[in-house]
């Protein structure tokens, strides 16, 4: 546990299982890190059942703003930006440093259209990109996106490649580290039409903090970590290889001692601490992503890599500025 | 095992680490199957050594092919479908009637292109798939596309999901098998662009042998077999999934007792039985993707799936035939 007081703002309505298991999770969370306070945003007879199993000494870290709805589980960009749901208010609460950081585990689209209408996108990222680390063999792979953006372009894909080495290097505390492109196989030229165009893009992609582009990896690489601490791909491929994993743990009678698949996710390319939680998550899951969003904030990692990003910005000459289809 | 004689034809040339692998998968198939007969089609001498190692009352199992050159490693259709390398030789001794299937751990689309056309594709089928088992908790799951087609269209999608549930019930034995479309989540709408286009199709799409469409499942879905004993998706990210899977069962000590992601697939599509192994193959993964060919020879799969798709001609009316662009 690092030290500082750190202000999260929880989505009590967000997860297929809200807010049971987030009124558990973050009961487990306030007990695991004695300076971690919490912003509930939900249903104030919600958070007050929340208060009332908390000890009395412990009540004064908690605070609730009172939201009733969710977002919508829906696709419809209009329904997402409502500003009176329960991801919207949560964000609203950093922006005003009501609260330090946002979790939830609702849903995806609706979490990154909250945080880029409130928080910003930082320079050149049109797409922001949901990092998840899983714990290999020689230390901790980054893989993104595992959600924030569905399809793949080259652009996209290069720009994640920046972000996630940034990520590396301030969050693992990684020295120059290794940045794969995920695809098929290992020799240049194997992949979809996808990642044949990325690959050529990525050789020419300046990388931050020292970091350095390995070529094509593949998914056996992604739970081991042997040949990069940095793996790029598309945010669907990513969350079916995720979840794949996740399976593979459980059919095995469960993750190895290093540990298993995250089931919570930052998202990188806004300027502002989120982290979003798998949709099913159960309350450890919820509480993992809280301490996520601790550390994260405590380790001040939003300002740490967008001062990163700034030292490449002079050299980069390609940005994620694709026009929508 | 079951009985049967059978021929196979072996690339011996086929897969990283050839010709040895494949020398020793020969040999562990051959002592593991005293109705196996091997036709090995690659390097006299190579041939010649492996015989010099069987018992001399095995020896009349074994017979050779002499050609010199393996299929390229190259995305170049012109040099894949050089009529004078080991997988084209060993396609066209099926064709002759001197081996019953192909066995080769070579470059997937060399394999493909040879089978298709040595052998020609079934009707209605453009883009052949590979289909790899996994042993789940429920029994066994047919994952398809592992690296046949690599780019996700609804028409593909659609004929992949025909060809997978007339597979498993030929060769799972499954009565009514349930199909389900691979995305990052189970509510309609989720997923990419494809996956969004595919699904309706999916739900007009007849299926044979009882099949039905179960709708969305997720990666974990496919290594435990919760929701679908298909899994069909595009032939890139079904490789990344599986090669995770291997990955996450690597890093946790081992597979499961029900057994682990499996190194070799099925061809289907093609008017024979031919079986793919992975490319960093060793030797008991040839071994094992022998004894898949053997199976699929025994169980007559090849014929019992297209009396199973030709059940269906009369109803279907989406077939896998889009240009390609």
């Amino acid at each position: 546990m690092e030290p500082g007081t750190v202000r999260i703002a929880v989505d009590l309505l967000g997860g297929d299982d809200a807010p049971a298991v987030v009124v558990d999770g973050a009961l487990r969370a306030l007990g695991a890190d004695p300076d971690l306070f919490l912003l509930l945003v939900g249903p104030p007879e919600v958070a007050d059942g929340l208060v009332a199993m908390l000890r009395p000494a412990d009540r004064d870290r908690v605070a609730v703003r009172p939201v009733r709805d969710a977002a919508a589980m829906t696709a419809d960009p209009a329904t997402l930006a409502r500003a009176d749901s329960t991801v919207s208010a949560a964000v609203a609460a950093v922006c005003e440093e009501a609260a330090d950081a946002v979790v939830s585990a609702g849903s995806t689209a609706a979490t990154v259209t909250a945080a880029v209408l409130g928080f910003g996108r930082w320079p050149g990222v049109r797409r922001p990109a949901l990092v998840a680390t899983l714990p290999a063999l020689t230390g901790p792979v980054a893989l993104l996106d595992v959600g924030g953006s569905l399809e793949a372009r080259p652009a996209t894909l290069a720009r994640h490649a920046v972000l996630g080495a940034a990520y590396a290097a301030v969050t693992h505390g990684l020295v120059r580290p290794r940045v794969g492109l995920l695809s098929i196989g290992t020799e240049p030229g194997k992949g979809d039409r996808a990642r044949r165009a990325a690959d050529p893009t990525l050789v020419e992609q300046p990388l931050p903090a020292g970091a350095h582009y390995v070529g094509l990896v593949e998914g056996y690489d992604v739970a081991t970590g042997a040949r990069a601490d940095v793996v790029v791909t598309d945010g669907f491929t990513g969350n079916v290889l995720l979840k794949g994993i996740e399976g593979a743990y459980a059919m095995a009678g469960g993750p190895p001692a290093s540990g298993g698949a995250p089931r919570a996710a930052a998202l990188l390319g806004v300027a502002g601490t989120v982290v979003v939680c798998h949709g099913a998550a159960r309350d450890d899951d919820v509480a993992s992503g809280i301490a996520l969003a601790a550390h994260l904030h405590r380790r001040r990692a939003v300002p740490a890599i967008s001062a990163v990003l700034a030292g490449l910005n002079g050299t980069s000459h390609i940005t994620d500025t694709e026009v929508t289809a």
